[in-house]
C-alpha cells in the first residue's frame, strides 16, 4: 500500500494523515468545513469540546519543535483529550528498529494518536504501517517530503479570504528542495483546482524536473510574484545553506527577500503567507511580515482548528473498532 | 502607561500583574481575601474549582524554574485551566523581536494568560504593553526589577500570623541589591502599612540610596533584628558573588546567616521567612529553618492560594471581553 | 520501621508501596485483581475513570526514564488525577538534604502521592519516613534495591496465562547483580508461592549468597531453561558491565541471550518476558522478542492496569485522613 492508500479504513474514512499528495478534493474539503466548525471552539468562554476525552494523543517528536508541537497539544486538550509529550532520541535508525519499538511500546499502553514528526522522509509512513488498526498516525512532518496539516491550514487561511480557487493565482517563494510544507502545499492547492502555482528561487533551491508537480518556476522575484494572489515565503534554515546553495544571507535577502518594493509586483491586495517561525531580514522584511497584507497570524490561529479537525475525523468515528 | 497603570483595564479591574509599586492597598487586600478562598480548595478531598475550564495558561519562563513553574501550573490546574509549559531560548533580545514573535504566536493560538518569567527587567511589561485586551500577563519574576506573586504569598503568609500590619516591624535580610523578592516586598509591606521596614546586609549588597524605598538600613545583623516580628531571609546566590561582594561564604554567614543566636534578638515569637530554595548553612542553619518560629513551607502552601487568586481575578471577569 | 512495616496506615491499608519484600500474599493478590478490573478502562472508547479528581500526582524522578514515567503519568490521567513531571538535580546527597527539601516543598503545595525513582536504594524509603500521613509514596525504583510496580505487572502477566503458581517454575536470566527488578520479581515470586524460581548468569553477575533469596542458581542457560515455564530477560546495561563483568556483548549474546534455540530446552508454551526496553540482539535475538511465546507487549499494557490500581489502593481511601 501507498502512504495515500494506508489512509483510509476499509470503510473509505480517513484513519492516518500522512500526505496530502493522493488525496481527493472531497477529503480536504471535508477537512477544512469540519475546521470551521471549531474556529468558533477559539472564540468561546470555555474553549474545549468533549469530542476526544478519555483518549491519549501522543506527540511523538524525533525531530523536535515546541512550536508544532504546542499546536497539536492545544488542538489535543481543546478536543479534550489526554496529551503526552516525547522528544526520543533515534539511538538506531538503520531498521527502524527502535522507532517501531518505541512505538508498539506505546501503543500497548493503548494510546490512541501519534502525531509522527522525524527528519527521515517516509518515518509517518513507516510507523503507520506497523500499528494496529485502533491506531491513527498524523505526520507532524517528515524530512522533506510532507507536512500535510501545514498544508491544510495554509489553504485554509486562503479560503477565508480567496474561497474561489480557481482564479487563484499562487506563488511559493524560498527554499523548495528542502521544503516539507512546499510539498504538501503544491499538492493541496492543485488538488483544489488553483489556477496556477508558482516556485520562486534559486536553481540551487528548486528540486529538479520541479515542473512536474505541476508549477511554473521563476528565478526572478519580481516576474514571479507579477499579478499573484498569494505570496507564500518559506523559511531559510541558513544551517542548511552549507557550501554554494547561496552565495550569503544579504544576496539572499536582496534578491529573494520579501520587501515592501517587491510585494508591490503581487495584486494589491495578495495575502502574505508563512508557516513561521520567521527570519525578519532573511526571508521577509519585518514591515511586510506585520504589515496589512499579511495573514501569518491567521495561519497560526487557523492551525489549531485545522489540526482539532484532522484528530476529530480520525479519531471521531472509531467508536466501535477496538476489539482487542 | 507605567507598568502600574497598564495593569488596570478600562473598567478599573485588575487585568495584568506586573509590579506591586503603585497599586493600591484595596487591590492588595483584594487579592489576599480572595485567596483565603482558596486555602480551603487544597485541603479538599478534590483539590479543584472550574473558574478556569476551558483557559489556557502558558507558562512562559525564559529563565528557567521549576519551583516557580510547579506553582503556577498547581494554581492553574485547580482552577481547572490548560496548562502549557515553554523554556524558550531568547535568540534576539536587542530589540525584544523573537520574544514578541513567540508571544504574538502564543497568543494567536487563543491563549488567556501567560506567566512570563526572565532575567531582563521589565520583560513582562513589555509583553503586556504588545498583547491585545484578552490576554492577560503575570509577572513571574523580571531580572531584578519585581516578582509580584512571591510578595503577595509572603505578606499572606504574615497576615495569617499577625493581622495588624500597623504595629508590624519587618526585617529584610541578604543580598537587597539583586532581589526583586525584597523589591516587590517592601512595596507591599509600605502599601498595607507596616510600621517599619529594615533592609540588613553588607553595604556591597545594598542598592544605593536604598532608603528611597522607604526602608531603614542596617549592616549589623543584630542591630537590624532587635525586636522585630518578622525576618524574612533571601536567597544568597553564590555565582552572583563575584569579585569583592561578599569575602567568603562562610564569612557571610558568621555575619549575615540567620541562627538560633542571632535569632534571639528578634521578638521570642517572630516569624521566619525565606522564599525558597534555601541555602542551609548559607544564610540560614538548619535548625532555624526547620525550627518553631519558620513559616517557610506555610509559604509555599499559601504560594498556589495566592496564585489561584491572582490567575481567578484577572480572568474570571473577563467573560464579555473576547470580540475579536 | 523497616521499608515493609511502614507501608501501612494504623488502619491496616496500604499506604506507601515501597518494597514487594515483606508484603503478604493477600495485598499482592488485592493488588493484582484491583488491576484487573482496569484492565478493562483502556479497552473503552472514553478511557477514564474518576477515582482520583482532583489528586496531584507527582513523577519526581531523580533518576529520569520517559518510559517508566509515561506509565505513571498514563495511570494517574486515566484515573483523572493532575500530574506533574519533575526531573530534579541532586545537587546535595550526603544527608539527602536536597531531595527532603525538594519533597517538603512540593508537598507544602498538597500534592498527595510521589512517584519517586532515584539512582540510590533507599531513596522512596527515606522520603516516606519524612512525609505527613497524607501522603502516599510509590517506589519507581531505587538503585539496586526494589522496582515494586514492575514486579506486580510482571506477576500480572503470569497470571493472566498460568493462574495456578504453585506448579511454576520461573528463570531469571541475565544481570541479577544490579537488578532491582530481578529482586522484586524474586519476592513477589515467592510469596505468591512459585515452585522453582532460578536465576541464570555469570557469577559475575550474580550476587554474593544469592540463594538466600529463595532461588536456584544457574550459570548455564540451558540447563537454567530446562522445563521452565516462564523465562524472563533482564536488560544489560552495556554501560555498567566495565572491567570484567562481561567478556563482550558478543560473547554474553552467545552464553545468555535468549534464541530460539536455546528457548526450545524451556516449555514449547514458555512465556518470554522481559521489563524493556529491549536491546535486540544482546540479550534478546528479535526473532524471540517478537515470536509467539513473548507477552513483552502485554506487560506494558498491563503496566498501566497494574499502576493504576496501586494509585487507587493508595488514594482511594484516603478522604477522611488529611486534617491539617
Amino acid at each position: 500500500m501507498t502512504a495515500a492508500e494506508i489512509q483510509f479504513d476499509t470503510d473509505g474514512n480517513l484513519h492516518h494523515f500522512l500526505t496530502i499528495e493522493g488525496l481527493g478534493r472531497d477529503t480536504l474539503l471535508q477537512i477544512l468545513d469540519m475546521a470551521e466548525s471549531f474556529i468558533d471552539v477559539g472564540h468561546r468562554e470555555i474553549k474545549k469540546v468533549p469530542l476526544l476525552r478519555g483518549k491519549t494523543v501522543v506527540n511523538l517528536f524525533f525531530e523536535s519543535s515546541t512550536r508544532t508541537r504546542t499546536t497539536f497539544e492545544l488542538a489535543a486538550k481543546r478536543l479534550s483529550a489526554d496529551v503526552i509529550n516525547l522528544n526520543p532520541q533515534r539511538l538506531s535508525t538503520s531498521k527502524g528498529e527502535t522507532v517501531l519499538d518505541t512505538v508498539k511500546n506505546l501503543e500497548a499502553m493503548h494510546t490512541d494518536l501519534f502525531v509522527v514528526r522525524d527528519s527521515h522522509s517516509g518515518a509517518a509512513f513507516l510507523v503507520a504501517q506497523h500499528v494496529p488498526p485502533y491506531v491513527s498516525i498524523i505526520n507532524g512532518g517528515d524530512g522533506r517530503h510532507e507536512h500535510p496539516t501545514q498544508a491544510m491550514l495554509d489553504v485554509f487561511t486562503i479560503r477565508q479570504h480567496r474561497p474561489d480557487f480557481q482564479n487563484l493565482r499562487v506563488a511559493i517563494v524560498g527554499d523548495i528542495l528542502h521544503s516539507r510544507v512546499a510539498r504538501s502545499q503544491i499538492h493541496a492547492l492543485n488538488i483544489l483546482g488553483a489556477a496556477e502555482i508558482r516556485v520562486i528561487g534559486p536553481n540551487t533551491l528548486l528540486p529538479t524536473e520541479v515542473e512536474r508537480l505541476g508549477v511554473h518556476v521563476y528565478n526572478d522575484m519580481k516576474l514571479g510574484l507579477k499579478d499573484v494572489d498569494i505570496v507564500i515565503m518559506l523559511r531559510l534554515q541558513l544551517e542548511r545553506m552549507q557550501g554554494s546553495l547561496i552565495a550569503s544571507a544579504q544576496e539572499y535577502f536582496n534578491l529573494y527577500g520579501l520587501t515592501q518594493d517587491k510585494l508591490e509586483y503581487a495584486k494589491p491586495d495578495a495575502l502574505v503567507m508563512h508557516p513561521g517561525p520567521i527570519n525578519r531580514g532573511l526571508e521577509i522584511a519585518s514591515d511586510v511580515a506585520d504589515g496589512p497584507n499579511s495573514v501569518i497570524l491567521s495561519q497560526v490561529t487557523n492551525g489549531i482548528a485545522v489540526r482539532m479537525s484532522v484528530m476529530a475525523m480520525l479519531l471521531g468515528g472509531q467508536s466501535t473498532r477496538r476489539q482487542d
